[in-house]
């Protein structure tokens, strides 16, 4: 097991429905260091790859990219959710459902952070269906940005979201896959990488 | 100027409505060597403190917050906007109006991830009117919690948030205050500190 397995085995709970709550440690309250660890083993997968930016979306993503976009030394983006009078101009924009939140969300990056020449590396904290994924790649390449890689913190392995986004030639590394979970015995199976 | 001030004149925006637009390198695309000193600045003024955790709201204040709580070694908390299947059991919450947004939200906290053993260091973006600051402030002392500090990227000095704050007896700091701007002449008066 690498250090963020060995972390959701310490302090992730299963909850009914296939909830796997890491809010002590991951996106809610967050331990500094883990995410800290997270770029460096990012930047270790990714750093045959020019990255020029790293994209992510709000909200617990954020830390997750910026500790990325540290190691490679260039900015971070974050798509936002909603419409906000602090993004004004040409935006590119996507629908996003929720797993979490079931609903749907506009996804929006401004058409001035994102260009052409952009070499990208998404990240994000889960993947479960994908949804949020696919909406981050149609923006990049809506902007005619390379989706160069793609970092997710933990991936529900039982669900579609990976095979999809792999079966597409996207390059998807995942710290941690969960298998399968079992809130009534408390198990976690990660998938042997 | 500091650094903060200094990049805000050489990349800011002002637009009608007392909007300053800052969303190439703060809250949408994010310079991570800005992120990095941001956290370093805010560290070096709180440093007699004994923190032992960072709270602020999502999502632009989730890097601003990581960056603080790396220098000084503790955990970081973001509050959540909506409830969210990801937190459950038992919640601080608080209601709060967006400036921004023109709405109000319900902001929460697990209750987990704050005790009355906490020497809590605020930190956000922006400051206006204050109604986010008093959202996590009120969760902060809700949960028994001392708020130790406040430290704010950007305040908006025309605006009654700060004043209110300190006029409660909370230690505030803002990098930057802005004391007028004017989207006509492009021009932006800084508070002399």
């Amino acid at each position: 097991m690498n250090f963020l397995e060995e972390r959701i085995i310490k302090d992730g709970l299963v909850k009914e429905g296939n909830v796997l709550k890491v809010d002590t440690f991951l996106n809610h309250q967050m331990d500094v260091e883990l995410l800290d660890e997270i770029g460096r083993e990012f930047y270790r997968r990714f750093s045959d790859l020019k990255i020029t930016k790293v994209l992510t979306i709000e909200a617990s993503g954020i830390a997750i990219a910026y500790s990325v976009a540290r190691c490679f030394g260039v900015p971070m983006v974050f798509a936002k959710k909603a419409k906000s009078v602090n993004i004004d101009g040409e935006m590119y924009t996507a629908e996003v459902e929720s797993f979490t939140h079931k609903n749907k969300n506009q996804v929006i990056v401004s058409k001035k952070v994102l260009s052409s020449d952009d070499k990208i590396l998404i990240v994000d904290d889960f993947l479960a269906n994908g949804c949020a994924l696919q909406g981050l790649i149609s923006i990049a390449e809506d902007a005619g940005a390379t989706v160069e890689g793609i970092g997710i913190a933990i991936e529900k392995g039982f669900q579609y979201g990976g095979r999809s986004i792999r079966n597409l030639g996207y390059r998807l590394e995942s710290l941690a896959i969960v298998e399968s979970m079992d809130a009534e015995t408390h198990t976690i199976v990660f998938r042997e990488q």
